[in-house]
């Protein structure tokens, strides 16, 4: 068994290293003067089973290309099973033609990882479950809801006066899962979204008042929908908003709308990797390399 | 038939798509703001011959990722054949494993193409013409050098005052069919290149002394190998040196290598689309328009 990691996520596949008690694999990724990828795996992996920690975040399509690339040289050189390890599985909400002639390319990318030379995929909480049956080779489905349950279970909040908020209706099962760990009542946010990195709340199904409200979510990426939630929610009569989600994108205005938000704590994981200048005080990242 | 362009190359498109004599199809590839890829296509094109036009030039990740999600969406709006028309076509120098455990990117190129929808390709001087038999589509392989020689005809030189010059064994094949187009003889710099990006001259093969030499190679990237060929045919004697490549990656140093090079102009073709800061009073531009 080896374990190799790439650019995306390189402290997580330590920490997972760790976890499993095996050194990191010996290996290089680094750009030729044009830009092209280069790739050196410096020990033998004849007859292994490789795992490659990589998650498809930003810069999504140099991280995609470098998994890729990779799954090709360990191919070639001859290992025997190659699992992909994603915690962030990109493109994945562009999972269904909403409109005439769109690309469904989660699909896709599901589709290049197997002909790069994956023979199985190990992804944590997939935008929508569905694409799971993008994989033509197994897939492993994880969840970080339990990681997120516990640390608020270690708030010893007082469940009659806590209520797990989902931020729009897809996210009702997310919530529920939740609620039902922390045996507290759901709410939903009853929202319409004009247009992509865009969102407008409408309103709440379910009793806020006095309470301190949990959002949930899987991805939280321009922090609009989720700061603009909280805001509803406090001005419904919440005590106090708290926020998660697995996936912290955290893209363009993100940060300062975090910052600038009633939201008291954003508790996320280390899926992606959070670049230097992502940071704020209201963030609590947990682990989830006990979990891969 | 329908012809769209994605972001390298838009203006050879243009210019492809008036010799044809057919508008350009519309269509827009953006990104979201987390980076992600979005393409919309603006027309119908069920049942259509669909011709697109892009060189996996740098940003080579991004530009072959926009290839690839415009080839998902394509296929799934039904056009009848997609051909890629892939003017420059990167990672063309990972075509082979040089030492163990190197991935063969280009060969994982032609694969990525077929499996997003790719039904034909058409490519122009391949580094390796053996690149064609890593596609299971039919290819087409077009080839610069009559538009290049025709450049240096047109300039009526004395063929017994020139000389055709290849900077590398790898290029003589290129080098003789000039030659035999210019009615001149050849000469080969016998070189050495300690490690990637980095050349060394050692001497010359044949005779240059008074002689007009042109310099010909197929890309052009960090400029090291052709200045310093350059410079060597000078100091054994030749009159003036004339370079010419059909791909001008010129990354790193090259433009500035190329100005201060003894190179007196250097020809190239729009197989890369130059951006803006990448000009030198020393490069003249040919179009590949006509024989794509
Ligand atoms: N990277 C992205 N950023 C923002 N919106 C996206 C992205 N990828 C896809 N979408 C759009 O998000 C919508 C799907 O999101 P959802 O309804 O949350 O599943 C579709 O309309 C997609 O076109
Ligand atoms: N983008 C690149 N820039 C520089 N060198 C490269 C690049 N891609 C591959 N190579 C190396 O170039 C060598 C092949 O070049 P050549 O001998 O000209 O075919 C191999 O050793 C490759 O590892």
């Amino acid at each position: 068994l080896k374990i190799f990691t790439l650019n995306s996520n390189k402290e997580l596949a330590e920490e997972i290293a760790n976890e499993v008690g095996v050194p990191l694999g010996k290996s290089t990724v680094t750009r030729f003067s044009d830009g092209e990828v280069q790739i050196n795996i410096e020990e033998s992996i004849r007859g292994c089973d490789v795992f490659i920690v990589q998650s498809t975040s930003g810069p999504v399509n140099e991280h995609i290309m470098e998994l890729l690339i990779m799954l090709d040289a360990l191919k070639r050189a001859s290992a025997r099973t190659i699992s992909v390890v994603i915690p962030y599985y990109g493109y994945a909400r562009q999972d269904r033609k909403a409109r005439a002639r769109e690309p469904i390319t989660a699909k896709l990318v599901a589709d290049l990882l197997t002909t790069a030379g994956a023979t199985r995929a190990i992804v944590l909480d997939l935008h929508a479950p569905q694409i799971q049956g993008f994989f033509n080779i197994p897939i492993d489905h994880l969840v970080a809801a339990p990681i997120l349950s516990d640390y608020f279970l270690g708030k010893d909040f007082n469940p009659s006066e806590l209520v797990i908020v989902s931020p729009d209706h897809g996210g009702v099962t997310r919530a529920r899962k939740m609620a039902d760990r922390l045996k507290a009542p759901i709410a939903i946010i009853d929202k319409r979204r004009p247009r992509p990195n865009v969102a407008e709340v409408m309103n709440i199904v379910g009793n806020v008042e006095g309470k301190t409200a949990i959002l949930i979510d899987d991805i939280i990426d321009t922090a609009g929908t989720i700061t603009i939630a909280a805001q509803a929610l406090m001005e419904s009569g919440a005590k106090e908003v708290y926020a998660c989600c697995t996936h912290a994108v955290l893209s363009g205005p993100a940060i300062e709308r975090i910052d600038n938000s009633v939201i008291k704590e954003l508790v996320i994981t280390n899926s992606i990797q959070l670049s230097e200048e992502k940071t704020s005080p209201k963030i609590k990242e947990l682990s989830v390399a006990k979990l891969l």
